[in-house]
């Protein structure tokens, strides 16, 4: 029996929960969202297209995972707490095994940071996932990329380039292991960290591009440059196995882990170790930020270092 | 020289202009917005994909004026007043003709309302573009659907069933005159009508899927029926030269153009006259609210019609 739009949405999609702020969730032309008094409102869209932003095996579940995470990476990037989700689902064909697990994969991680979907759309054509979410930051602790200044020290999290090299394995036909595929198909998207950042950090990005590419966003935003000590970003075990040159540019240049790349003021570098520790999130420090604009890469000795890095401005993938 | 994602942004979809509550625009994580105080927000998303929401060969600027189009709609089904939008965009290859009649049709509507882009991803895949807009309504005044109740007048505006027809001659390759074409690919959202009915109509949808298909949601949300006379429903000169069974199933199941079909209480109906005229609107009473489920279609003598529509309930496209 072929399932109906209807039913899509009512079997896969409406979850009835006392989410806040909803006054009106999926069911009608638009949904009703009242904001906290004061709050400004922050919005994100993030579109995953099969084949380009996942390999074709990837599962429904990690899918799920996958579209709402980048989108709760953004919100994070702005030390802002996410509320809301719509959902723009276009499918080739009804596949309910798929459905169940998308909408497992998606709905899990809403869970855990209490994530109301109140709306979206659902057409047929090629597997193309679109999700917005809204959240809510105290506009004068958002973290602005425009707010990036000379000085400031600037941290990542977590062990950038995973990602890249699970994806690299995976091209390769390889085997690749449990816990690094995960990096690729379910990255955890920093959320609570990003929020006690805000008012604490002054800039921030998510790592979805590579890392230098997302510190060149923040640096064109401040109008600033920076240097970047490349011994200085973290290497995960998986990376510490490649020949150095190699795993350097994966964690240079590799995208889709949505770490989180942060500047902060000299006088604020205690409180954002401190919240580190408290969200049991490993930090480490790369680099600091400078008047004159690019980024000079060095190794621990101060020695420059040219990365072996792809262009960071391409197609594949902008927020805006 | 092909043009890069930045590029894309800057160059077509980057309009600088001071739009209300929009304190972050394009350009970081997220946008971050300021809603008006005690006013509920509304939210919806919906996606075109190519060949199946507008012909292939439609011209880039309606379909930039469509997409944007038939979100706003849904606002004006709300009685909202439209504010922000986002816009997720997946192109099979950068065409910058292409992107310049999209942004310039996209832009066209969306400066009438002085509605502001605030965010963006641009993707590489096969044509698919989805709209989420925002904006706010009294939610004591919003147009909900489960509002409907038996004894409520139902009303259309305009003539539906145009855009249907237009399609079937496009599909059956005969020449379809510019105003019954523009119906199908610049459909006018009611935006500043359904503003107006807010407070002042009870139920409201907008006519996407079919005028019995859509006046179907709202007596499943109302938990009622209707009785319609199919003789009351206007008819444009287009449809006046098709035979009668022909014409009727055009108005009564030809989705996409977003005329709006609502409800409201007797003693509501003169003020909804008075908007109407306001609005230079023409608006049609087709119907009352029934506490008996269905949709019983009479003639104007009141003798039963059965319409002679394709089923509602349909995967094409779904707004939640």
């Amino acid at each position: 029996m072929s399932v109906s739009e209807f039913n899509i949405i009512q079997r896969y999609f409406r979850r009835e929960h006392a989410a806040p702020g909803v006054t009106l969730g999926i069911g009608d032309d638009a949904a009703l969202l009242m904001p906290t008094p004061d709050m400004t409102q922050v919005v994100a869209i993030d579109t995953l297209v099969a084949g380009r932003h996942f390999p074709e095996q990837t599962t429904a579940t990690d899918i799920g995972h996958k579209a709402l995470a980048v989108n709760l990476s953004d919100l994070a990037a702005m030390g802002a707490q996410p509320l809301w989700a719509t959902l723009a689902l276009t499918l080739p064909d009804v596949n309910e095994d798929w459905l169940a697990g998308f909408s497992e994969g998606f709905f899990q991680l809403a869970g855990r940071f209490n994530i109301a979907l109140v709306g979206g759309d659902t057409t047929r054509g090629p597997l193309t996932i679109t999700v917005q979410v809204q959240g809510q930051v105290d506009a004068s602790r958002a973290l602005r990329r425009d707010a990036a200044k000379p000085g400031q020290h600037i941290f990542v999290t977590g062990t950038p380039g995973d990602a890249a090299y699970a994806l690299q394995q995976l091209q390769a036909g390889e085997p690749v292991a449990d816990e690094l595929l995960a990096r690729l198909n379910r990255p955890e998207p920093r959320v609570t960290f990003g929020m006690a950042l805000a008012g604490v950090a002054a800039s921030a990005i998510d790592v979805s591009d590579g890392l230098l590419a997302d510190l060149q966003h923040v640096l064109d935003a401040g109008a600033c440059g920076a240097q970047l000590n490349v011994d200085a970003v973290p290497r995960s075990p998986a990376l510490q196995s490649l020949d150095d040159t190699t795993a350097l540019a994966c964690q240079l240049g590799g995208g889709d882990d949505y770490e989180l790349c942060f500047t902060a003021d000299a006088d604020c570098v205690e409180q954002v170790y401190r919240a580190a520790e408290d969200n049991a999130l490993p930090i480490a420090e790369i680099g600091i930020i400078e008047p004159q604009s690019g980024i000079r890469c060095v190794r621990d000795d101060g020695s420059p270092y040219s990365p072996t890095v792809e262009g960071f401005d391409h197609f594949r993938d902008t927020d805006g």
